[in-house]
């Protein structure tokens, strides 16, 4: 696989997986958008189709990775060099950021109607209330269109969380090669795929919204902290690190899992 | 492919698309139907199984383009020949204004209930004063089975929005022969493709209701504008261009993508 | 084919099927259901995996036609012979039969909760006045778990709606040979029908409630009228004729449409 | 097939079984949970899918049973040897504990949330008393994330359901074979099973919840008698042999009714 083929196929596919991805948190949360309140079950098969959709369009072109936790556990596993994983992990934050870019783009007339309302801005702080915690960082009214957060903060349980739902993520794309005799992400994995996530979304992603990708979470956090939004609070970066670690050790064990017990 | 091949898929096909996605917007929408208000996902995945059937339908004919703005792409790709273009649109126009004359047969006694219920007439006036806009033109109750409108309406806004949209749908199409090795749309590339176009509904139908395809709205806004509907209101022709412009410039810069990119 | 295979296979597969597809009306209806209430797209994907799972059983062994409307379709089209059809029909409605007393096996304790209820007996009268209708036959309080009706009572109607939305699934079912050059529905085939079916539920389902295949409604209403069920109402044989002509019209013109538009 | 393959991968498929399982019970249960809430048709997806990521994962190493019914049927089919009976089942139930214990621990802060906040517990009791018996045992508060448990209390009713579905499961797993000429549950079958026990969940779980398999209720039941949570009730264990008994009827059934009919 060339160094441009990698180049194009993760940051495009990955920008389609945050467009789509970050799209479903925007159409359910936003103001003035037909899909307010569309309810969990429209998140987790709106993330399913992202996965199915980037991975579509750049597996025959990249593999289609879109997920440094992907890279490292397959980079373990050896079906990636660990040449190539700087390259993988650049282009997919970079895609994850023009993603969270157009996201803003397409529902931009609803970000401005959503932070104006003076209704919808004064009930933060009500909402926020709802978190157990005694000291939450303020977070913005429309983060979680960009990036996960914790319904209860716990570092520990929290990178607990994303670890086992990443090892479970990372290993069915491991052995898919086992059933179906192919490299890489075939049109029929891209499939399974993408129901695995709509799984682990409606049974793993209670606690922390399952970030279970790096990128998924910091590519639009850096987006949020730099876009010029009315009323948007802050980025809540003392949470950034679990959705990080959390998935790469995920994605790691899931390789040695990999080469321990099915290799 | 001959033209009489083109010519009965598209016109078939797209019939069949726009009976199932027209459909499913009557099913929630009109009274004494089982499944008014079953909810956005209901609409979302019931158009992504129209595409399904029309593609299913057509697949093996015509190649199931059943949308001009895949037309375009695929032209624009050197999939399709430019000479068969004219073919194509016109023969989706076609079955597009079929398939809503036939949601029109099916849900016949649900038009009349609907349409000549006083509550339902005079709520009208207060639904449309929730739209964020000083001028809208004024829409017929039933315009939205028809035809796609914007929650904010801002003609640029709302064609950025239904370009992004066309962008990812044609650049999945396109795409696709790079995964299966095959041409046109194949049974699972239909399944895939249907999948897509959830994704895009739930991720970003929420300001303009996705086109995604100018002879879904224009053949459906036609009949609407023709039927012998009661109280039917106007048919907004002010907001017809948004999306024919929208999927027609997606879908000429996803083929032009594809050629940069991934040729 | 032997006759042997084509009586199993019909009479499993459509007693799979009606146990399934009357089985989640059943959970969504009685009382002391968990499913209770879980609205129209529960529903339809009950009822197309019911599909999915009746094909796969039965698609290997009979063709898994399990609905007359089909087998007319493919006699007319050639794909099953004429004089196979009246054991396709007898087994498939025995099957049906069979189904519907699964139904009550399975949901034994629940029909007797929900028929002894005097809350939900007594209800029963007035939410037949909602019926558009000055003269609608007294329909039980389960028999929507066993047969259709229609949400307004009108023969030419609702006939129209159950042909049209029959020839949409005949035509995609003979189709499917012209995309994977298989005979009979393979497993793939068995998977689009079930979503092509989920997407008729969903988009033509509302006045009539998709009958679409005459032993579905025949046979479980033959069911509900021999049951010994308490305050278990009329069986509505009035309308029973719209699910039989309705289907057998849309299979016949879906055979008729194939051979002149597509062989 | 290997000893240590089974092992292996009867014991990690089943385990991501439960896990997935069990988490989308404990994501529509628990307090603090983004899921909570969101329906039963969030409830049979979720278990649908975890089928699929169970399945998808050990499929190429175990073949996948991941379920003693399974196992049973298809020993009874010939498909898999007696001899291997024992190891499969073993395996099962440790995969299953583990799966149990790793809800627990993805739900960790969930469960304390849920179990020392006064008004769920002090709840209790009226929920209950909506169960139609006399002398139900007490059943904890959060019993229904790891085992199932009936609406209707009747040994005798409940046992027949269990047996009625699971003979729809293991009879779509063992008629693969005539479809697909493949041995095993290869990728596309996995997708098929998973949206069969998707289907069986919408229309035959309404009245028992349809454990279908015996170590899907019998491990996290003895995981939740020896979990240390606080105010967690009774395990129930007078119901605890109807998840096992019918099940394990129904998947001998369906062995012999495929050697009767199919083979």
């Amino acid at each position: 696989m060339s160094s441009s083929d990698i180049f194009i196929g993760e940051t495009i596919g990955t920008a389609v997986l945050i467009l789509l991805g970050g799209g479903v948190c925007a159409a359910v949360t936003l103001k003035s958008s037909k899909a307010r309140n569309a309810g969990w079950l429209a998140i987790t098969f709106g993330w399913g189709f992202a996965v199915l959709t980037g991975a579509y369009l750049a597996g025959g072109v990249s593999g289609a990775h879109l997920n440094p936790a992907v890279t490292v556990g397959l980079a373990i596993q050896g079906g990636t060099e660990w040449g190539d994983v700087p390259l993988y992990l650049g282009s997919q934050l970079l895609g994850a950021m023009i993603g969270a870019l157009l996201v803003w783009a397409v529902y931009y007339g609803q970000f401005h109607a959503h932070l104006t309302d003076p209704e919808i801005i004064e009930a933060q702080p009500a909402e926020e209330a709802m978190v157990d915690q005694a000291a939450a960082p303020k977070a913005g009214p429309v983060l979680g269109i960009f990036s996960t957060g914790p319904e209860i903060r716990n570092g520990v349980q929290n990178v607990i969380t994303e670890i086992i739902a990443t090892v479970v993520l990372v290993l069915a794309i491991l052995t898919q090669g086992l059933n179906n005799e192919g490299n890489g992400i075939g049109v029929l994995g891209a499939l399974i795929t993408a129901l695995v996530v709509v799984g682990i979304g409606l049974s793993l992603g209670g606690p922390t919204g399952y970030a279970i990708n790096p990128v998924r979470d910091l590519g639009p956090r850096i987006v949020h902290a730099l876009l010029p939004l009315p009323n948007k609070g802050g980025s809540d970066w003392g949470y950034a690190w679990v959705p990080i670690v959390g998935p790469l050790v995920g994605g790691a064990l899931a390789g040695g899992l990999y080469n321990l017990a099915f290799a």
